[in-house]
């Protein structure tokens, strides 16, 4: 790696990765969010580097971890499903796959530099024993294999568990509460302490670490600590991003108080857009960007994006380069000066040369926007071409579930699968971010961006070889019903009868 | 004045209003702009305070530019029609009026100082002789009257003079040239030159000095100098936004450079809502907010604002406190130690308490959105009532005129003017920016937050006694034919005969 041999210090860099859950891009201050409740990240933004052009992987929790952790679209590590055409999958306490032993996660190559790494707060990689974090990689863990939905009464459904390492601690709303009616849980004041406790630790220990912070407060029912509920100006959610940005305020203090601030990098991101169906009250903004979680438009895909490492990323800097998730992966064993995996195609890129401001050639990487199996849409410079358009089914909008939510623009945003690949919808990000206006078709503008982006897509699609799909299988039996520990707490419920089915995934 | 008397130093501040032209809240990097053109506006900001809830008086340049230099409400100063109900009126080219010899304006108001005041670039407060700004109590004065429109024959209209102080010095397009193909103009240049030579020798001569910096590059048509074109992401308007900036970022050094920052104050806002209907390619972005020119939604009123002065205003602080363009008036005669006149009232109020982070009582002040000479919407606190609602008409809609392209929310983007009078559409503008989900009538809420606007919309509209109207009449003989000065350029054009009208303002 040549990167190494250029660090004048032989000693690879702590790194930590905070990925927030269904945050916007609008929730940061940096971002616009008219309430400006992120002083913590607007600083870290001005001490390191802004990335405007950060994206996920997948529009959906699930598929994006995978994405990061293993720096592969999940149609090669096999996040998604073949259950339906375009469909996003995710891994609910039915689902009875996980991550693939054949994928090779970030903290299992860290450690050939000696790494230590734990992961604090949400999974969402499979909860079934084999596939929890300890078994993939990670050397500690606080936190949850699945979303906080609940309470359950733990006949038809089981509370998710939480775990310390390979072993259950209680359950969300039964040891760890969350209060439904007033959103009162202190989880983000637990996962922060995991969070210092583990650094103070390796510091002490002189040992390089690995922290994947993922606290899952803005993702619904959106929860905070008394102290910051009703601070915001808009409601539960912007209190729960208040805490958040504090938390990642006392994390960055944290590194300074031990004098390992210019020796560890840290990236801020989200794993998916805002989810707009939570109505005013409930979600989050994704800022100028049209629909939200689950829609491969701006608004489901881009993410803040904040790079901090003082004395090797200069400060207050903005960078227009198109990046994503999967390049932390890359990124980070660069970092590391370890050499990636050979023996299987990596989506992402050594995104070191951009962030260390070195000569590079990553101008022209594409973004892949998939949705489920399908690639809906790809970004190429200003230009983004949509070759499927879909938000839900008009079934579901029926219903009230509306994932555009006073933003539909006519013909693009279709409650129907709509294929356009013979003449893809044309936008240029630039110019119109909301993806209000497409380019004619009987401009040059738009013949010239076609004949631009589609032998990129071409082949690529040539070579693409999708991995086998992990998330097609559901059965109620393996829900947390008894995770290890359980037995010592008194907490193992009695699993119903095996009765697989394909998994219904409904958008 | 309570502020003089707690000054340490007897001398007043340097006051700089820098009011952009267009521009819209979502147009700084620091409100939320994707292509983030605006890395010394963010700088100040991180200097100074930002105001996110800081509203322009009407979404349209001259009532704006009016409010803000008489510190009252354009109904009261007399810039607003009678011809229509709810219709914006300006000072085009063929305005017979401007403003009254009865307002005074602040620069008038700080020689009782010996203030020494100079507005460079748009006027917009009347073209004919006695309304020009040296007339009106302005010392220098280097720009235009009107709108750079254009170019015109001189036949059927003269294109519009650049004045030096009293004389024109040229027109539009002829010796001040705008290229409408390329966009390309030096006019930011000349205009930043202007500035800097101003505060030079103010400076010299310590006089204490009111810097009115009103460029007009981001109205229609954009313009930027060849070193800033083609240099953003989004096309002219981004680049005339970076020329913007960086003359700003000139400003603000120069000032360090004369060590006279601690002793300046500077604001930094726009006169209303980036204009939509240019499209994609031509106009800015209000962020998360709805519509924009010309409207009283937010997109049209909601302003970007800066406050920047080191050593008093703490730095990268952000004050939520709802505020406007008519409070520059009255602060800046408080920052100068200058009783308000006590013969009118007064709009705006004295935001020094919430600059320098003294007590006040500002919080519960309302904000109110006009439309020529209707009371559209009022805001207290987080909630906005609207008592009217209206875009623009069915005809103009029909034309391709749309101030909300891509934005309709249903029965609020109203194309005819629909009175709510009994039961105003009420929004919470801290969960729901973009207006786009109006409280349900039959909720707590809103009845609560009715009981609390109504009592200050009564006693508002109990009290307002609106001024004579000034924008009534139209002339093509008064149009920019003969400016003072044109003789000696040799540029003296013939007026036609005088045939007075009622003008005709569309929307
Ligand atoms: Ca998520
Ligand atoms: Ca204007």
């Amino acid at each position: 790696c040549s990167l190494t041999e250029k660090l004048p210090n032989a000693s690879p860099p702590n790194i930590i990765i905070m990925l927030m859950d269904d945050m916007g891009w609008g929730d940061l201050g940096v971002f616009g969010q008219p309430s400006k409740e992120t002083p913590n990240l607007d600083a870290m933004a001005a001490q390191g580097m802004l990335l405007p052009n950060f994206y996920t992987a997948n529009p959906l929790c699930s598929p994006s971890r995978a994405a990061l952790l293993t720096g592969r679209l999940p149609v090669r590590n096999g996040f998604y499903t073949t259950n339906g055409h375009a469909k996003n999958a995710y891994t609910p306490q039915e689902i009875v796959g996980g991550i693939s032993k054949d994928e090779i996660l970030l903290p299992q190559m860290l450690k050939k530099k000696g790494y230590v790494s734990k992961i604090v707060g949400k999974w969402h990689l499979g909860h079934r024993p084999q596939y929890l974090p300890l078994k993939n990689g990670f050397d500690e863990w606080f936190g949850a294999p699945n979303c906080h939905f609940g309470p359950y009464n733990g006949s038809i459904r089981p509370n998710i568990p939480v775990y310390n390492n390979s072993e259950m601690l209680g359950r969300y709303y039964e040891e760890f509460t969350i209060n439904r009616k007033t959103g009162e849980s202190n989880l983000t004041q637990i996962y922060l302490m995991e969070g210092l406790d583990f650094i103070l630790r390796q510091t002490k220990d002189r040992r390089p670490f690995f922290l994947y912070w993922a606290p899952d407060a803005t993702h619904a029912p959106v929860y905070a600590s008394k102290r910051f509920l009703g601070k915001s100006q808009r409601g539960r959610y912007g209190d729960a991003v208040m805490e958040l940005d504090y938390s990642v305020g006392q994390i960055l203090s944290w590194l300074r108080t031990f004098s390992i601030e210019n020796n560890t990098f840290v990236f801020f991101t989200s794993d998916n857009g805002a989810a707009l169906m939570s109505g005013p009250k409930g979600g989050g903004s994704n800022g100028p960007f049209l629909c939200g979680k689950q829609t491969t438009f701006e608004g489901g895909m881009r993410e803040p994006a904040i790079a901090w490492w003082p004395g090797h990323i200069k400060e207050g800097s903005v960078n227009f380069q198109l990046a994503n998730v999967m390049d932390l992966f890359t990124t980070s064993l660069a970092l590391a000066g370890i050499n990636p995996p050979d023996d299987r195609i990596l989506d992402g890129l050594d995104l070191t040369p951009v962030l260390l401001n070195r000569p590079h050639t990553l101008q022209s990487r594409p973004i892949f926007y998939y949705r489920g199996n399908e690639l809906m849409a790809v970004r190429l410079g200003q230009y983004k071409a949509h070759y499927w358009t879909w938000t839900n089914s008009w079934e579901e909008l029926k219903n009230g579930i509306n994932f555009c939510p006073g933003q539909e623009v006519p013909d693009v945003t279709t409650h129907e699968q709509k294929e356009h690949t013979q003449q893809p919808i044309i936008f240029h990000l630039g110019q119109d971010p909301g993806e209000k206006f497409p380019i004619s078709v009987l401009t040059k503008e738009y013949q010239n961006v076609l004949s631009m982006i589609s032998p990129v897509v071409e082949q690529y699609k040539k070579t693409m070889v999708p991995g086998i799909p992990q998330l097609n299988m559901c059965d109620m039996a393996v829900m947390n019903w008894a995770p290890a520990g359980c037995e010592k707490l008194g907490k193992c419920l009695k699993a119903p009868k095996s009765e697989p089915w394909k998994c219904d995934w409904p958008h």
